[in-house]
């Protein structure tokens, strides 16, 4: 195999989900593109590292040095909604439910893979809050795994033990839209029983 | 979104089998990467298209004018095994099955794509064993669908007209390995039925 594809083959491997199989495939199907088509794929790639900063505020990324959500003067500045990576502020967004504005942690606490507070934003969430007085509320929505657990229990610990009368709160659980009961775990089941709402109160 | 962002999440999009979801998870990944894996990927795209020729014999990829398979004295230079891409050469040889040379058509004729004989790589082979004499049978490896089916009819059609004494084989059909009868398709079926072999003469 000539050393160009092999290398590719490697390169496309360094991306998340992209086994051997599908590093193959994808190596050898940029032989059929044209070049222009491969050209615009490397050109992005090559910019994206360069062209892209983080907010100083939310730690969203930006194309300046404060995003377009934080400069929005529409949006509501006393709620801040709590993420773990850049993905969940546009998944959030594309759903309409938050109108505040966010603060991505870039991870998440992870004592099994070394990763303490420090190694993810949480002391620009805390420095964020404690300069800025409109905040009257935190909503966490870190994943509902091990890892976002211990890291929204962090957080709750900080900002209850501070002076700040913050409210603190997550996203409710319970079952899935679309889901089936049959399907769903216990877990979900213990949740969705345990925050039942009255029924004309349910969207 | 950073329109450096949205532009690679448009790029990934170009690579076949990466839909909306997975161009955007692939995206948001690379801002988690090193610069220098980025960059890797980045430089491997960019020189693949420029580092990659085609053997003048077989049709295969090749960093030089003639191939290593085409180059190699320890095959078998009477027998010609036509495959419809470049990936299929590397799924045979890794199957150690084949010791002779390849021919790679870079396609498959596709009347409804507008794909005819003369926009796939078959003159190159009918020119190869024109000019040589050495090359006494040709295996026809194209797929099983109706592309694949039509290009293998168009082949031997050729060949069964020129003077040339030629030997046209293709593939044996029937069960594919592990495979479990109850779950094979008619088609699988009949064909098994019907070139079905002596026990003691199967593998």
């Amino acid at each position: 195999m000539p050393r160009a594809l092999s290398q590719l083959i490697e390169s496309f491997r360094l991306l998340p989900g992209i086994g051997p199989k599908t590093a193959q495939k994808l190596a050898f199907s940029t032989l059929k593109m044209s070049s222009e088509q491969v050209k615009d794929i490397s050109n992005s790639l090559a910019n994206i590292k360069s062209e892209i900063i983080y907010c100083q505020y939310c730690q969203n990324i930006s194309e300046n040095s404060i995003c377009n959500i934080c400069t929005d003067n529409n949006r509501d500045n006393s709620i801040i909604c709590v993420v773990e990576e850049v993905m969940d502020v546009y998944v959030l967004e594309k759903s309409g439910a938050f109108k505040g504005k966010f603060h991505v942690l870039h991870g998440s606490i992870s004592p099994a893979n070394g990763i303490g507070p420090d190694e993810i934003r949480i002391k620009e969430l805390v420095n964020r809050v404690q300069s800025d007085s409109l905040i009257k509320e935190i909503v966490i929505a870190t994943n509902l795994n091990l890892e976002g657990e211990a890291t929204a229990m962090y957080i709750n610990q900080i900002f209850s033990k501070s002076e700040n009368k913050l409210k603190i709160t997550r996203l409710a659980r319970g079952l899935p839209s679309g889901s089936d009961i049959e399907y769903a775990d216990e877990t979900t089941i213990l949740h969705a029983m345990g925050s039942r709402v009255n029924i004309d109160e349910s969207l």
